[in-house]
């Protein structure tokens, strides 16, 4: 579904925005659409057609890696108000990696056009400028996510991924499934299982239909 | 060691010269500086203190991530007229990961100073642009190594590696020892050494002291 709205504020939403020329300002708005997304929708597949620069309006997104066997490693969410440029990718030369983004909820997302964004990245520097720090951004997400995985002992990072995902929903209870958790983390279900298990008996969570339920926050957040 | 080249051709090293003001030109021609690193030594150690911007005039550079325990992961190789933008990455404030840069063979490299970069970085959009540029160039070089890592299988990776390595040095013989090419490919020595000794018994390549010859190019780049 895509709409366009008059009243959209371009300003907040595309911090190059006072840099543009009239006739720029004008081209942007032309090519700047309201798109919304189900809940676990593809929208951006690592080929080199692509959608353009995405503003999340509301729900969120998730990045992530897929090996040709199909596995997939998450590299990062983007919330209400973060720009994803990945799905950009398209027009940025210097970006060669395939990256896929999924709708992780039903999402309202800003979207700049490759075409327009691309016109302006080579009319107006500061356009270029701001793509390429979103990049280097989403360069440093990224890292952070590869160092995780490669060398986190799986115990450390399961805790961390609970109390990072506490934090950000508040209350006591995860809901989401051992198959999710896995998912955002790059591994597999039964690892995740084997160890929410290890947790169980460490009396640091419950399991329940409802999700993962943390009891002891003080000893997770000492195995972080 | 530390010299001061009159002669040295900025415009060649530093592609934003010609946006520079005649000041700015001035301040860049001060605050570069020729160094020379031995093999093996240390340049850059992922701390916030940094070296600056720096341009391989000889020799090459090895970037690489360090765990807690020691282990390395190569992300890239950096080869004459190759620009280090991760040497500078305390003053480019979306770069918040630890990087290590090694000097790999006995290297010349032209270094810009941190300080005197992140100064023209602010004054000039044209050398803010090209730092976040090179360093989305570098996060597709990461990219690319992370995804060998992550999702090739190890034959795959060796075969690449080998094919990649003879095509660099020409000739027919990698003289690196089992230990080298395991650091290059963030491997152990046990595992390189068994996958060789299987390329030996498929004759794909011979082990000497002097390295390891490739003795069937087309079976080699079958594996890849």
């Amino acid at each position: 579904m895509q709409q366009k709205e008059k009243s959209l504020n371009y300003k907040k939403y595309f911090s190059f925005y006072d840099h543009l020329s009239d006739s720029e300002k004008e081209m942007l708005e032309r090519h700047t659409n309201t798109v919304t997304y189900s809940k676990g929708e593809n929208i951006h597949n690592g080929s080199d057609v692509c959608k353009g620069l995405m503003v999340v309006k509301s729900g969120s997104l998730r990045t992530y890696l897929l090996s040709e066997e199909g596995r997939e490693i998450t590299l990062y969410r983007i919330f209400d108000g973060d720009v994803c440029v990945l799905s950009a990718s398209c027009v940025i030369e210097n970006i060669t990696f395939e990256v896929f983004v999924d709708a992780e909820e039903d999402s309202e997302v800003i979207i700049l056009s490759a075409a327009a964004f691309s016109k302006l990245m080579s009319s107006n520097i500061y356009v270029e400028c701001y793509a390429y720090k979103l990049a280097t951004t989403s360069f440093s997400n990224v890292m952070w996510a590869i160092q995780q995985i490669l060398f986190m002992s799986f115990d450390r990072r399961l805790a961390l991924f609970l109390s990072e995902e506490i934090k950000k929903t508040g209350g006591d209870t995860i809901s989401l499934t051992h198959e999710q958790v896995a998912k955002y983390m790059g591994s597999a279900r039964e690892v995740v299982s084997r160890m929410l298990k290890y947790f169980v008996s460490e009396k640091i969570v419950e399991l329940s239909r409802g999700g993962i339920k943390i009891i002891d926050m003080q000893k997770l957040e000492r195995l972080v």
